[in-house]
């Protein structure tokens, strides 16, 4: 009996509360979905500034137009927090050919896609040409070591398609990208291939940062694009000897300075609640869905909270993070400046997964956390998120965590086309759909209207 | 006591059961995702035969492909079912113009990208030229039908992009598209522009079927690209009078035959579970996500099934079936012969929303039906299907729930991008994600194996 007094005192005020979240959510929905500016907004960042590498041009270009913008959706104050970046530059059109003697004895060659890695050195104009050695892992370089000595070493891993979350297949493979210049330099090899971090039909190659280990020498590395990788096999496979030639210009310059741009909704109570994206893209294409869309996300939210006159009980910060993809300076700068200020952190949610269909949010975060947001499904599932995960969270919240404890997560949209973009010439605004990029919006904007109310 | 004894004894080979499921699902992803047929067969029937209406030359060429294709893939037995189709051809390229008179006095004209509507007739090489009636919707028709006489009527009903499962926007307009002319013929039009049934951000035109009433005459029906209705609209809303020209040149010919194309994978036991996507497409593009992808996901299954060694309880039919587009002969077909045959059909599965990222399963079916699909879920999550809901399923296996009672399903997959392309010329191979096709074709290969070993 006890029990269900308890219940019927207490049901009808939860039932009250989730029907005012649902209502609000759904006009939160309806405003994006029907809302103009994230196509313009996201026009303008990628055909008007369009890549923007830290150190660039672009990226002052595009510091400037979110701060335009981010004042103009309504922020209550907009700042820039500065702090030194890499600046590494391409310094010239990436060129490489493979070739080949035939049973004829002539010598065939043939231009392949490729693109010098961020941060690698370049070849200089005179170029590389050398014999390739093919090697399918770490392992099978090791077994080959002393045959790498003036060669090219072509790291020819495939993506494991069977994984259905793409991530895991990038996360098993990307460090050929990441270190295998050095592995191969160690045992006297002239430059590396790598072959796209991708699972896509095209033949784009994808960049993306790569790091030297300071003791060995640093030679020139690019990514090689799938179907260039194909014919590349199928030469080997026949038994041929494959020489390649490469040529790239990549330089480092001295560091320069960048900025996160902040637009901040002003709280009642103590507190700060951070979305964000980064404003930083690479240099060879628009950066529309890494992370374009993570930005133009963020300042819909704001707009959207403008739009409905949400006065937030903490402090909501919409952050446009500088420098992710070679550096992540802008996050480790913003996670140090708060605990320096002693602010109080209570969530931090990043976009930096694609503006494809939301699927779910990932955290790093205790469990009771877990738990809670779960409990808040039904509140989401119309607009497609279905679970939170604990499997960690984007690479410009995670610092927040690191230092201050702070629960971060990340937006999850489904997996199965981001690696068909992600680095490569074809992450342009086409390939973005709008209204994916908006349903992100639309369960981020959710959630931290959900943590700004009940707190975590 | 009885309770937990009772448990004890079930658990273990319930949770076996589960285990054993879970791992044979996984060895049909890891088969599909892992294969190149996928991608080969939509690769030979978007670019080696492409568009291919019933009545035409490619309708032909795509039978004589899925026969021999579903032979290849393994089938017990390929036959042909006939049925009579209806031949409606273009006749020619569409082709409009909308003119007005600027303040200055000067006649303008712009080109417009249009389609005309399948079925309807044409205007000839005359065209027809006649001022521009701007609707809203048919109220908005009756209110204005003293003014529809000798006029071109232009349905102007924009998608709700409010609502998240964009096939719920389609659903309220199509009607314009389907019966827009024979509803302004009533009141003297002499032809109608229709808004494509579409929430995408260019201009293809998007065409599909509409039908006349007998009774009243026959005009013209074009579809408008999306960018050239907002010029239209601004310069209705300049209060500039519109006129128009439309030069469409469509007719219907006598029917012909057709045939659904039908591969069995015999079981041992009495009675028929049936997988099927629609062969025929429209013929202003390759029919690559209408419906490429659901024939591509048939015939997928059955060389999953074939790779692994599954033999069925029950026979497998893998139909591909004809006309689904104006006209659902095939369907119709497959159903009646079904029923004469005094067939046992336990249940039928249909892909027929896009290779895209798969959601969910919906049915015709009882409620116990949907609630013993929904307690296999955690057999499913992994590749994206999270519920199975009682909200109807495609048009080539509603016949057999009408006809025969047969509990009847279609993959859901994520709705936002297939009125991108539904009906229009960028419905092309490059528009199909090879690995959410495959993650369609991998949930509905587990929901027939789950149906075909514990029945329904």
């Amino acid at each position: 009996m006890k029990k269900i007094l308890f219940l019927s005192l207490f049901l009808p005020a939860i039932i009250h509360a989730q029907s005012d979240d649902s209502v609000f959510i759904h006009q939160l929905s309806n405003y994006i979905l029907s809302s103009d500016s994230p196509y313009n907004d996201l026009f303008y960042l990628t055909k008007r500034i369009g890549g923007r590498l830290a150190g660039s041009p672009q990226m002052v270009q595009a510091e400037a137009w979110g701060a335009k913008t981010l004042q103009q959706a309504g922020a209550d104050a907009v700042f820039a927090q500065a702090c030194q970046v890499p600046h590494w530059v391409r310094g010239g059109k990436d060129k490489a050919a493979v070739s080949f003697v035939t049973n004829g004895g002539q010598k065939q060659s043939k231009a392949i896609a490729v693109l010098a890695l961020g941060n690698s050195v370049g070849t200089g104009p005179q170029g590389i040409i050398a014999p390739v050695l093919r090697v399918k892992s770490f392992d099978d370089l090791e077994s080959k070591k002393d045959s790498v000595k003036g060669k090219i070493v072509f790291y020819d891993v495939p993506f494991d398609d069977t994984l259905v979350f793409t991530f895991r297949a990038y996360g098993k493979n990307v460090i050929y990208r990441g270190q295998g210049a050095s592995r191969a330099a160690k045992y006297g090899a002239l430059a590396v291939l790598v072959r796209s971090m991708s699972n896509s039909v095209d033949n784009y190659p994808h960049t993306g940062s790569m790091h030297y280990t300071d003791s060995l020498p640093k030679i020139p590395a690019a990514a090689v694009g799938l179907r260039d990788v194909k014919y590349i096999d199928s030469l080997f496979d026949a038994g041929k000897a494959v020489s390649a030639s490469l040529f790239t210009y990549g330089k480092m310059l001295p560091d320069t300075t960048g900025h996160n741009i902040i637009g901040e909704l002003k709280g009642q109570d103590n507190g700060i609640i951070t979305i964000g994206g980064h404003l930083d893209s690479w240099d060879v294409n628009e950066g529309a869905t890494d992370d374009g869309a993570g930005i133009v996300q963020t300042i819909t939210i704001l707009r959207a909270f403008k739009a409905l006159n949400y006065q937030p009980k903490h402090t909501i910060r919409f952050v446009l993070f500088a420098n992710e993809e070679n550096g992540t300076r802008g996050a480790k700068k913003y996670a140090e400046a708060a605990k320096e200020a002693n602010e109080k952190h209570l969530f931090a949610l990043e976009s930096d997964a694609g503006g494809f269909t939301p699927r779910g949010f990932s955290l790093m975060a205790a469990d009771s956390v877990i738990d809670k947001l779960n409990s808040w499904l039904p509140l989401f599932k119309l607009y497609g998120v279905t679970d939170f995960v604990n499997e960690g969270a984007g690479a410009d919240v995670t610092p927040l965590y690191t230092l201050l404890n702070t629960p971060v997560a990340e937006l999850r949209p489904d997996s199965q086309r981001y690696f068909d973009v992600h680095h490569a010439p074809n992450d342009v605004l086409e390939n973005v759909n709008i209204r994916e990029l908006k349903l992100g919006a639309i369960n981020m904007a959710a959630l931290i209207y959900l943590i700004d109310k009940y707190g975590l």
